[in-house]
């Protein structure tokens, strides 16, 4: 199968699609080539040659190493080099002076020694998860130009000749990298977090609309969790889940670029870092969301019909709130501080009276039996003794007990036939008549956390706005 | 503040943890340390020195770049870096050969074109996940050496000599890694990916059972999302929700390494990996468990009180049988088919009994009047005539309503001191007295959907545990 993916038509057909997707990819494609051949020049033009000779090669390797797709990846992995043979080559050459005073045989050792002790600890200092996360490029290259010093200059007498022109030959190569990055069809981290942003917050607010629309459907939802890899539901939140990663990585890419299109203060990647583990949370309580959709036990449609108007209204409030934050941010604006709360309020309030309107939800099928069952019971209740109700409950919970685990053995011994394992917890869930109201009342409950996240993405955004210096809202700029 | 942590003490106090909480990184170290201490002795030792000259810096590089903590990342590394070479190295030279043809000048440009179109043709690869994820490294090593040779192939006549030293001096480094990864003390991600499926496991279980004793103590909860990152309960299920990445990582890497205390197979890794997805959907259901400890609304302790036990038992149970999977995955033993089903049945079953016999939960506050206003539309429910409940509904709600907007407008004046924005959703959700039970419902159908979620958890690890070959599962092996 994965071979005959691989016809030549498809390979081409991707290879463009890839670049249409987003023409950054070739834009940096080009600008790499492009560095290259600039560099290259060094070595095949005579009188460039020349200045620099044999060490073009350091030129090469740098712009091959740094140059990456943004320009703060490029400028973190850029100076991360700088600095680690900036620091290599001190120590190198304070090593080096103590070696030289000795003999031979003592500098051979005191070098051993010490490409031993420093490898060692370099290596050991990129555990340190801060060091990991910021500079551990950098330690690399430390270790590599500290090793390439040291052990030269065992048997090279000018090292620092030869290092200075190497240092001549980098530096000309991270000038090309920078030159291309920051000032040739710049590619910024910082609009990457911000887009991404938005479109997570779409992902979420499309989500969170399309489960209430499938619950109130009129189709049957397949369950299992395979299915819901291709689901469309699932695409759109999927993105937020594990978006940890990314975030930090462009936001640390981002905090190394100088602050380009923006009026005010430093790129606040922090703030976006934050809100992302907002919408992580708020992306948790959709998965919740979507998992009712997918459960063994459902509430009978006609039951979910009945709540079917203040649920959607709701979502849709949601979902139209999260569109208006993603669209404050995507143009750079505060968002509406009335638009958010006034229907969802009123929404929330409607779910709530029809929610307080059906008491009877919370009962068994809907025998004429039951319902006596319930009415007793509620004519006990309603007797001022909460301290009977315990009692009472477990009379109750005992006699429904004994019809219930015959059926259930009952259920058990003709699933025997079908799987291996008869007890296996599936199936005791789906013989199980849990009460039919309850995964709606989960539903419902998860709508509302939903609600009580929405507060916190606003506050989020809100405070991206100030800090970000986006500008005022103002009224035309509702545009939903 | 970040400052003030850094005296010398703490520094060294840090150091020593990062070595006692995992001894092999100090290993790694000083692996890395002997490694670059050997290598440096082909130069600093006279004889050595003779049979491979200058060229062993390439040897230390090779050390510095190739050797990682995994022997795993060290051969993905290793052989990304041999075939990047060898890939670069035939090309340079089919390029070298069509360019010495012709002359000095053709020979230039023809040089500059190469590598500028080679150098956008590997990078615009680059952007394809699949060579992204497993070959990265590789391909950039090619671009290097690519790059290198041609570019020497035009002042070096003899390319061929210089590139054949380099490549034994990189073998020879090569061969120092795989020596150090694979046989002295070697460090498997394999390991790694099976003792991570162990603690995430166990993560879980000990934060189901934490949810469900922190839902029913007696001291308050506190909301907020800010306190749950310190959360004792977080704490134990945050590895499972960002492990995707980690999880591919390792899994990457496992997949390259030679099987080593296993009987049979390969390493499933791929089994792990989707052990890890099962992992992380149990996981987003504990989250929303962990939700229900910190939402605005909560149904009364009285209430919650009345299903303690059997919302305990089950929670134990569930926790019970999370921590015999992973017992079986960490000593290698298929797990038991009987122990996970049998109680969790039972405690299913109680929790089920518990719930129908509490119908009156669906109801608001309990004073009369409200369960008067329920026997009426109980009443009203008994009558066989269910095209009219929507318009019964209606009713009630309307009048409920009046009575809310009226509680809630006072209740919105009040707050509008404290708030800047009165209409904001999260006073909207508190001023609205959701039904009591709604919250605790929630509850009760998370913890039942998390049964649900254990059944394919435990799916995957008999899976593991069949792929794996891992030992049979013997009655005296169930220590729990």
């Amino acid at each position: 199968m994965e071979k005959m993916k691989r016809s030549p038509a498809s390979i081409c057909r991707n290879f463009w699609k890839l670049g249409r997707d987003d023409p950054r990819r070739a834009i940096h494609s080009i600008k790499v080539g492009v560095s290259l051949t600039l560099v290259s020049l060094l070595y095949l033009l005579n009188p460039l040659f020349k200045g620099v000779g044999e060490n073009v090669i350091w030129a090469v390797m740098t712009v091959v190493v740094v140059l990456e797709f943004t320009a703060g990846a490029t400028l973190c992995k850029g100076l991360n080099r700088g600095l680690g043979t900036l620091f290599a080559g001190s120590l190198a050459f304070l090593f080096k002076f103590i070696a030289t005073e000795s003999g031979k045989v003592f500098c051979a050792v005191f070098i051993g020694a010490s490409v031993f002790l420093i490898g060692s600890i370099s290596t050991y200092l990129r555990f340190f998860p801060n060091v990991k996360k910021n500079y551990d490029y950098g330690v690399v290259i430390f270790l590599l130009t500290f090793n390439l010093i040291t052990i030269s200059s065992y048997r090279v007498d000018d090292v620092l000749k030869l290092a200075r022109e190497r240092l001549y030959t980098m530096a000309i190569g991270s000038g090309v990298c920078i030159l291309m990055s920051l000032f040739i069809f710049p590619i910024w981290s910082g609009e990457d977090l911000h887009n991404f942003s938005v479109s997570k917050i779409e992902g979420l607010a499309k989500s969170i609309a399309a489960c209430v629309d499938e619950y109130f459907s009129d189709g049957e939802p397949d369950a299992g969790i395979d299915k819901s890899m291709e689901d469309p539901i699932y695409e759109n939140y999927k993105a937020v889940l594990d978006s940890k990663s990314t975030d930090e990585t462009l936001a640390l890419h981002a905090s190394w670029e100088p602050r380009h299109s923006w009026h005010c203060n430093p790129f606040p990647w922090q703030q976006y870092v934050k809100l992302g583990a907002i919408l992580r949370h708020f992306g948790y309580t959709v998965v919740a969301l979507h998992g009712c959709l997918q459960t063994e036990i459902q509430t009978p449609k006609s039951v979910r019909l009945l709540f079917k108007d203040p649920c959607t209204r709701l979502a849709t409030e949601v979902s139209k709130a999260l569109m208006e934050l993603a669209d404050s941010i995507r143009n750079r604006r505060q968002c509406s501080p009335e638009i958010l709360s006034d229907h969802l309020h009123q929404a929330l309030q409607d779910l709530d009276t029809a929610l307080k309107s059906q008491p009877r939800l919370f009962l068994g099928p809907n025998g004429p039996n039951n319902t006596a069952n319930m009415l007793a019971l509620v004519a006990e209740t309603t007797r001022p003794k909460p301290e009977k109700h315990l009692s009472s409950v477990k009379t109750e919970s005992s006699a429904l007990f004994d019809w219930r685990s015959k059926r259930v053995s009952k259920q058990s011994m003709e699933a025997e036939g079908r799987f291996l394992r008869p007890t296996l917890s599936k199936l005791a869930i789906t013989s199980l008549e849990f009460s039919e109201a309850l995964p709606f009342a989960a539903f419902a409950a998860l709508l509302v956390e939903a609600v009580a996240k929405l507060d916190l993405v606003i506050e989020e955004v809100e405070a991206l706005g100030r800090i970000a210096c986006f500008k005022e809202f103002q009224v035309g700029d509702d545009v939903i």
